[in-house]
């Protein structure tokens, strides 16, 4: 079974209705709601230690929890920390640097850390990343309230992230490396989550998540969840600059896009009655939510083909 | 260094104030705060696959934190799981039994789920298990406001749980064992939280903890947070009643009780001035608080000695 029906089957069995979106929603106070966000993280899983300066794990740990309180229209106000280590990673200066970059980034955006646990593991590191956030009673983006013929949105360059893995993966090395590959490795190591990029936009809105599975998957889930289609131009979604470095090939360059994770943009539908050109000029407009539920079609010049979701599973 | 000392030196580092205690205490609206802790258990560390059916892991993993919001005189209310798995173990029924004792425990206090992580790891399983949870505004019971002259109690007898541990690590088999061997790993394998058991005392509680890492520890946070120190009598200690299966040997049963963790009973000091005899007659007084910052000593018979703290420590 994957993942998402195990998850799926959970939820159902015990009736658990405010998981499935980037955020739980609470009910905080009259005006708030409160978000709550996880995110498990596994040495060679999701990072390998040869790669990464505990600097900038530090600091994607934080990132990829953020990028969920983004997703859902909030602010994050506060983060937990588990992280477990091989007891031979504890005698170096590894978790000092860890929390360095970690708390930095939270300066950065006045998150303060408040609790997790340390604990000792066998080999392997491992850190579970929770923010803690805050949006309007009422007004958090779900993925489920997408509704046909609303405009799909992305905030940013995608297919950077698994382009800078592939590079890590061949052996590239962040300080050897050209300039444009360090602007892909750095995609991959030191994302930054979008906050507050959507915010002026918020009446707007219909739905929204960040891509961290990658675009194919993370639309899926919008649709999914929101029991719509969707269809896609392959000509608008906007490549990351430096993938022509990688291959000159078009489609190869695309399946960065539609299928890395990791990107950490958002994105999102609007309502295009309600649209205001001159809030939109940063963003992508890749396509729009139709009626057909499930199905994601991509559009590239005369052919349309039907998009499966190939974005990252763990099972 | 050790654990405890590094998180404080990050603390004191980074001026993170809400770090230290059993759960962290947040503003939530003008009635009450709310409480939120994880902790991280690892396979081969925390407990071992073959010791353990998965129904009771899942169970642990709950009661860990709940045990946690217990320890503050809090309600939980939510709950976050992430849990990391080797392939091999996504494919058995593992996590579904896993999930389905960890929810019924869940549903016995109420306590919904509402989100978390599922990722794969290389071959360690890995849980990380935050309760949410809230109390009166400003009634939460921290580890740091024990007087001089308060009363010592505990919720229950101790040493089970390190017993149990002893006899798993012995061979020993659950589904094998005698009925004195059941009771002593059963508090190991499937300890319960003391939620509510110290609700009717609120107003003489002056602070708390629960006892995971061991009395000697755990009194010594206690100690270290209140800036006091403690007398504690050995023949007032409830040591559990099977531990003389064990051993014959008093001290050794006493270490069981002082230094042997996850016990999951509670710790608190009371106001003497405002003791309620008919209230305190299921706990057990061990003892009171001194002015001996940071000292703790164990009075056996005549004789004093200075405890050392010896639970649980990871690095």
């Amino acid at each position: 079974m994957k993942e998402f029906e195990f998850i799926n089957q959970i939820k159902d069995k015990f009736n658990l209705q405010k998981i499935g979106d980037d955020c739980a929603v609470l009910p905080k106070n009259k005006t708030h709601d409160m978000l709550i966000t996880s995110d498990l993280i596994v040495e060679d899983i999701d990072f390998r230690r040869n790669w990464m300066v505990p600097y900038f794990l530090g600091h994607k740990a934080l990132t990829v929890s953020l990028s969920d309180i983004a997703a859902m229209g909030g602010t994050p106000l506060y983060s937990m920390l588990s992280i477990g280590i091989p007891e031979d990673v504890w005698k170096t200066d590894f978790v000092d640097e860890f929390y360095q970059g970690y708390l930095n980034l939270a300066n950065n955006f006045s998150v303060e850390l408040i609790g997790g646990d340390v604990s000792k593991t066998p080999d392997k590191i491992v850190i579970d990343s929770t923010v803690i956030g805050e949006v309007e009673k009422g007004e958090a983006k779900m993925r489920s309230s997408a509704q046909m013929g609303d405009l799909i949105y992305v905030t940013g360059q995608l297919g950077g992230a698994s382009a800078g893995l592939k590079l890590l993966e061949k052996g590239v090395k962040f300080k050897d490396s050209k300039a444009w590959q360090k602007s892909l490795i750095s995609k991959q190591l030191t994302p930054f989550p979008c906050l507050d990029v959507t915010s002026k936009l918020a009446s707007l809105i219909t739905s929204m998540i960040d891509i961290s599975d990658g675009l194919s998957s993370d639309l899926g889930h919008i649709c999914q969840a929101s029991q719509v289609g969707a269809k896609i131009f392959a000509d608008k979604i906007p490549l990351h600059k430096n993938l022509k470095n990688i291959t000159k090939d078009f489609s190869e360059q695309l399946n960065f896009a539609l299928n890395g994770g990791e990107d950490f943009e958002i994105l999102f539908t609007i309502n295009p009655k309600k649209k205001i050109q001159k809030n939109l000029d940063h963003f992508f407009c890749i396509g729009e939510i139709t009626a057909n539920i499930g199905n994601i079609e991509l559009i590239d010049r005369e052919k349309t083909t039907v998009l499966q979701p190939k974005g990252y599973q763990h099972f």
